[in-house]
């Protein structure tokens, strides 16, 4: 597909716009799925919900609706080499292998390091272009005790944070 | 309102999930109006859409929805001040004054010097809890010719982002 002018302005606007980087995580009759997310935005707290986009040409797209729920784990900068070992497919490669994991609420795997975890099931979907925005209620959330440097992407690279208090 | 324990959390963990630091913009029958916010996203560029949350007790959501457009600038480091004039209010303080502006198809005030601006038409806007989610698609992209630093908030604080290229 030949992208317009107005997409290709688009794409590059889009990368000037710095994200955290996620990692959204499922289990259930679908089974074990991760996806390495920055478009995840908070909705409201009342009650607690965000939302996030997926590709629906994307493989795990249905697996995470079949689940019916997912975990956003907002990663640090202690998880580059976990973020690039879910961005790339090597078949036979279990992805999990790597990083320590727990469940709460709806069993999605919960990185025990990440900054926070939102433990969440997917709400109402909306189809908006190739994607569907997931509406997703937050169940549970895990707050690491001690949070590292925020993970961000912008400029087509990525950034580490360091709070004041970290 | 009292909050709910998972409100609590919820409120935490969103701080720990770093994003860049918006100016929204909007201009027509209901006045020049803007607003900071971090909950913006991109949904597709399949026709290129990003969205926006608003909370719909703010003064400025319906001039949005009345005037039906707005601008989302993303600001770089050197609009920190900017941003602090627009977060605050102050009677009498028109606070375009500072900044240099320009406006494309929907003229919605563009910050010329932002990173990006994406002058948008609001689409569907769909309620969530207090929030609207507003579809806003983009009719056209000002990318600055020197983008600065990226501006994210992170941690409850500001933080530049140098891209190697700038």
């Amino acid at each position: 597909m030949e992208l317009t002018e107005n997409q290709i302005a688009f794409r590059e606007g889009m990368s000037r716009m710095g994200a955290a980087v996620n990692l959204l995580t499922t289990d259930g009759p679908a089974g074990k799925h991760g996806l390495v997310a920055s478009a995840v935005c908070s909705v409201t707290d009342s009650p607690p919900t965000v939302l996030v986009c997926i590709n629906r040409g994307s493989f795990v797209h249905d697996k995470f609706l079949r689940n019916g729920a997912l975990c956003v784990n907002v990663l640090a900068s202690q998880h580059q080499d976990l973020c690039n070992t879910f961005a790339r497919y090597v078949e036979g490669v279990d992805r999990f292998a790597q990083g320590t994991w727990t469940t709460l609420a709806t069993g999605s795997p919960v990185l025990t390091d990440s900054n926070v975890a939102l433990d969440c099931r997917i709400g109402s979907v909306l189809e908006q272009g190739t994607h569907s925005v997931m509406f997703c209620e937050v169940q549970g959330v895990h707050l690491s005790a001690r949070p590292g440097a925020g993970l961000v992407y912008f400029s087509r690279d990525f950034h580490h944070l360091h709070s004041s208090a970290s």
